[in-house]
């Protein structure tokens, strides 16, 4: 059995899956670290972002519709890097839809979910490719859990 | 007639409507200016945006997804202070589909048009209902004129 089918693996070395995609985050991507994104929890199967309103207000007082963005955008290549090793595998974002529901007066979470049938066909996929392509629902919840935005994202995992 | 139906009009102290929305990005959406997203063109009719690599580079090497998205976000919005009196009317995005084509390796700019037709049905609809909505295609380049992505906005004016 090749290496690709193996479960979802992680560096020890390098601590959680959250801390793994929070570390590259700071380390490779600057604008998202500077709007103050983060993942606060990650698995295969199931990722989190985050994101404070402080710093992130606009013209109306309310969450910047970027920063929403970007706090959404970021679970989809989390779940990827959750699933794939990142010294093999990188993941790139091909589309998003995003619905604002209703102003964002406080902090944000987003929450998304892969099923693992879908975990297991994209193993196999890029296994057969060395590319794999998934679409993933994300929903919006400011702190009282009500849902201000939904999101769909396009992912794909393609080997290095 | 009312004055909804007037020309679209900026406050000539403030300069010109590009110079009002980058002056309202600076002071009033800090997330925005800190991502060096900046109005260039704006009429009624006819909004530009650009935003540069440097500052916005990803894990890839080419531009974060959500300084892509921002870009592009902006110019809906611009087109609407374009249109309307930002004293007496504000914009906001109801949705966003973006759809990344290629990676973004230079500087962007993102350009957006609204027919006269759609302006006149516009400030019809804020006249009589206090609040309009409209749909906008935003086509992104690179500083070759290659398109990398594409986007499809949902905004409405909204009377203060």
């Amino acid at each position: 059995m090749s290496t690709s089918f193996d479960a979802p693996q992680m560096s020890s070395s390098e601590g959680e899956p959250k801390d793994v995609v929070n570390a590259l985050i700071a380390q490779s991507i600057p604008p998202m670290h500077g709007l103050g994104i983060r993942v606060e929890e990650l698995s295969p199967e199931h990722a989190v972002s985050a994101v404070p309103l402080e710093g992130n207000g606009n013209h109306l007082g309310t969450m910047y519709a970027a920063t929403i963005f970007g706090a959404a955008e970021v679970v989809g290549g989390a779940l990827a890097i959750a699933n794939f090793d990142l010294a093999h595998y990188y993941p790139t974002v091909k589309s998003v839809r995003i619905e604002y529901r209703r102003p964002a007066t406080t902090d944000i979470r987003v929450a998304a979910d892969l099923d693992q049938v879908t975990c297991a066909r994209l193993r196999r996929d890029v296994a057969a490719a060395g590319k794999a392509e998934f679409e993933v629902d994300m929903v919006i919840r400011d702190l009282s859990d009500t849902i201000v935005a939904v999101a769909h994202g396009v992912y794909q995992v393609r080997a290095r």
